[in-house]
């Protein structure tokens, strides 16, 4: 595969936009200034590429190993050792509280660190990201104790956390689960069942493991309200944060996949073991959503490496292979043939690619910046104006980079023609590691009822009328502005439908539940391409007002014009699908598909 | 892997809607009755359903074993055995004419006996489809002793065809091409050179393998115009059809590659290798020709076996997995939660693929019974015809039956969830192995310019202006039809959109040719839309007409509403990319990319 480079450049550029440092001045991040951030990114730019990077294709190659015998899983050659590194140079708790031996540095700062992980090494980086699930959910959930045992050992990175929900027979719907608790007399619990799917529910890079259970007290309601976390350490683990015997928990087998080779994906068996309850009893569900939102904006962060990452591989193919002449005449006369650059459906591929993940990135690291307003700011209306905007930024983050990573994983690959369906270019990896994106912390199909169901129909677009808002101030600002009208016209035209399309969808649902299930991923894209115009238009004004080279500035403004010539559309046509409504889809009776 | 159930009612109405059973007696094929073609196709159902869907899997896992002592290459278990059943039963001979030993039926038969093993075993369908592109060559280009030698042997399946045509600096590029021949003095050539991506170049299945060969006789012309085309006999083969030594030629290695682990995929070494010049020197292009757009509509049938088999599997995981209630109200309140068939967007991919599959089938099959007018047809004018329309056809059915295959893979592995990312399922396969499809035997974007470039601009669109008029009968015909108007007049308006369409991009392209690479793959798929709309129109119709139960009369109607609701409307966003022309894609200097 082609070496990984940061995107060092762009990642400065979006925190401009974003007006990070002045935020993070604000909210009271002293030590977060320009300087340290950029020793700060520099430094995990080096680690990404010198030591992740490297081991992507052998930890792809050689995957994790599970001897049955013991339970024990094998990550591959190097993982442990780039882990001990990882935990050394603290990047473990960059995020986490000074308080609680971590860096205190901003939640947004943490999730360029993990783009960049995720570009690397996505298999890898599966490792650290549940164990910031699990710090979000100690640090709102956990009882002191809990916090001083387990919380300190996952910021430090001598333990990691993992998410046990899914079981067999339950998936999305958690309201299923099997798995039992019962309270033993010391205040402890017994925790019995399977969960499937564990993301690093076992491995060889620490010494514990810290498991998060949803599990049901006996006589708890049916259904979600009657779920209730635990924290079940693999090794059993006092109130005093004594290490104890083996817990009665254990893997029983590695899933064989289609990607992420490094990554462990466990069946874990419980049978008794000793846990403690998070949080009250049958509150399990609210706990599993702080832990699964900061998962899903890191899924977000996995796309965004991804499209990153499969964008580079494959510009630098195409500038390098020969291959036909420009139909418009010969452009390389002294070589063989023209580099395949020259061609518009290679440019097409590989300005999708560069489209999604320079304004994807925005987008991502925008609502990664909200989580920091939400922990710092001292003012409750900014804390809540930006929690609502987040909950509706989420499932848009989530679901579209996620799909966008597949659809530029995919581009990325025919740019290497046959040489992108073997092994030894990196790109079937890459393809084959981007499709569980769209599946893990929830289905874009779970991500698109969250958004249109939960966030639009049911909270009544709170969070969605903060963006709109943040988009009328754009355009009123840049409506008079003469080199800016070719995006503002377009973004406020797009955003006025998107705007109708909303009431239209509204009005619906309300006469039949169905209409939301029916428009819901056509309008999560719709969402998510309007967000980006929005983004790609703040993006051309932001480079023409600072101080960029003018090759910066003219490629920004190239870029954002093939946004809006070539990708914007797609919203005309999810739009028709949004309207002709859920009457095609649901009267072919089941019984008839295959008549 | 849910097992394979051939398709075969919908096989038996796409014959009925093409008329497939009067044209045959029309053509001369006296024996391919009704009878006589259900009975065939319901031998290929068994054979596909009963020995090749079973190997699918465990021959993925396995893969091929290459001896680099030898250059020997076994395939998986089962696979020598499942083609010696093959020929056994006559398949590899179905469509070859009766003189040379074949069967002499329709090649729109043998098409569908093709959908059948592709959608059963991809990797094992490679084999025979070599075969069929070595059959046709040698049928129009080989001389009198080359068709008795080297054709009977491969019509009667105790040998296989390949196609040598890429090198390691040339793919669509055939121009550039390096491999020499040179003559002996007994009239044969010695040829030299590397060949790459060969499929099924060596294996275990037959005692000999003929390589039909690209390669440059001395004092060629450059480019394209000094391309010839050799028959390179694994054991060197006499004029008089004795075999002798293994000749001078091996294979060198085999690709390791993202799927079709059972499909062999060659380096050949060519080192001074005897061989025979096939037509005339420098002409090997219209041969290679012959034989490539053969593989083509072969590869477009892979697209459709596997968009059917995508759909199946996913259809019966949403039949059977319980996972939440439908959002307008529980449908199986004795079960623990409904199937997720009820929901909305689970459907909108269930007929997604049921869509593109009885559609593509329809589109397909029609391409192919092309073929039959072109070899049978006594008047002149009806083959001209029927050639000038499957040239047209020929790109939109590889094009866009492989892109159908990678999008309906990708819906069905989602409807799995997680599930879909194990192996265990087979989906995951499914996906990997749909991936090749859209790029061997000419990429998407090959297809593309094909089209529009050669077939549309260069040809004027005589194939184009064939297809517009059949749509243009169909629809005068069900004008006043009131139960057919909801089709017909959004059929005629797509029509009428793509034929201004065509105007519009072809007076940019004579301003500036860069337009056509720009306009090229949106093209396509706008083409490849109408198209659909067109069967679709034509299959309700049809099954209105018939004498079908109730049943599947609904369900095709219902099929085709969900058809021109939601998969018609993505030519809106074709249209606005293309119309967007050139300038967003060309504007950027390749070297500020990653400025």
């Amino acid at each position: 595969m082609h070496p990984y480079t940061a995107p060092l450049r762009d990642i400065r550029f979006a925190l401009d936009v974003l007006g990070a440092e002045d935020l993070y001045q604000r909210l009271g991040f002293k030590q977060a200034d320009r300087e340290l951030i950029d020793a700060v990114l520099e430094e995990a730019a080096r680690f990404a590429q010198a030591v992740l990077a490297p081991l992507n294709a052998p930890g792809d190659e050689q995957g994790c190993a599970f001897d049955a015998a013991t339970g024990d899983v094998r990550t591959p050659d190097g993982f442990k050792e780039a882990y001990a590194q990882y935990i050394e140079a603290g990047w473990s708790g960059l995020t986490a509280p000074e308080s609680r031996g971590g860096q205190g540095l901003p939640e947004s700062v943490g999730a360029i660190v993990k783009e960049m992980i995720d570009a690397a090494n996505l298999a890898w980086g599966n490792y650290p990201l549940l164990s910031h699930g699990a710090i979000v959910a100690l640090e709102h959930h956990g009882e002191a104790w809990q916090q001083e045992v387990f919380l300190k050992r996952i910021i430090d990175g001598s333990w990691t956390g993992t998410m046990c929900l899914t079981e067999p027979h339950c998936g999305s719907d958690l309201g299923l689960l099997k798995t039992r608790a019962t309270a033993n007399s010391d205040g402890s619990y017994s925790v019995t069942g399977t969960k499937i799917f564990i993301t690093g529910g076992e491995h060889d890079l620490t010494a514990n493991i810290v498991h998060l259970v949803l599990a049901r007290l006996p006589d708890a309601p049916v259904g979600t309200r009657g779920i209730s976390m635990f924290v079940v350490p693999k090794f059993m683990t006092s109130r005093e944060g004594a290490v104890g015997a083996r817990n009665a928990l254990r893997c029983g087998s590695i899933e064989h996949k289609m990607g992420i080779h490094g990554s462990s994906t466990c069946v874990m068996n419980f049978d008794g073991a000793q846990g403690y309850l998070i949080g009250e009893p049958n509150k399990g569900l609210a706990a599993m959503f702080t832990m699964m939102n900061s998962a899903r904006l890191s899924v977000g962060l996995q796309g965004l490496g991804l499209i990153d990452r499969a964008g580079q591989c494959a510009l630098a193919y195409a500038r390098d292979r020969l291959q036909m002449r420009a139909l418009s005449g010969t452009k390389f006369p002294d070589k063989p043939a023209d580099p395949i650059i020259v061609h518009p459906d290679v440019r097409r591929m590989l300005l999708t690619c560069k489209a999604l993940s320079e304004g994807g990135r925005l987008l991502t690291l925008h609502a990664t910046t909200l989580l920091d307003v939400i922990a710092q700011s001292k003012d409750e209306a900014e804390r809540r104006e930006a929690d609502e905007l987040l909950g509706f930024l989420t499932p848009v983050v989530k679901g579209m980079l996620t799909e966008w990573a597949n659809e530029c994983a995919y581009h990325a690959l025919q740019v290497f023609g046959g040489h992108g369906y073997v092994r030894e270019w990196g790109m079937e990896q890459l393809a084959r590691d981007a499709r569980i994106t769209t599946i893990y912390e929830g289905t874009t199909q779970i991500q698109a009822l969250d958004l249109l169901g939960r966030k639009i129909v049911q909270l009544q677009g709170a969070g969605m009328r903060r963006f709109l808002a943040m988009i009328q101030r754009f355009c009123e600002k840049h409506m008079h502005d003469a080199s800016m009208i070719e995006f503002v016209l377009p973004l406020a035209e797009a955003t006025r439908q998107w705007g109708e399309l909303t009431m239209e969808v509204g009005k619906r649902a309300s006469a039949n539940a169905d209409e939301v299930g029916a428009a819901a991923v056509d309008y999560l894209a719709t969402s998510g391409y309007v967000a980006l115009a929005y983004w790609w238009a703040r993006a051309v004004a932001a480079a023409d007002a600072g101080n960029y080279p003018e090759g910066f500035k003219t490629m920004k403004r190239e870029t954002a014009r093939f946004y809006f010539a070539r990708l914007l559309p797609r919203i005309r046509s999810h739009d028709a699908a949004i309207r002709s409504g859920a009457a095609t889809l649901q009267a072919l009776d089941a019984g008839l598909f295959d008549s």
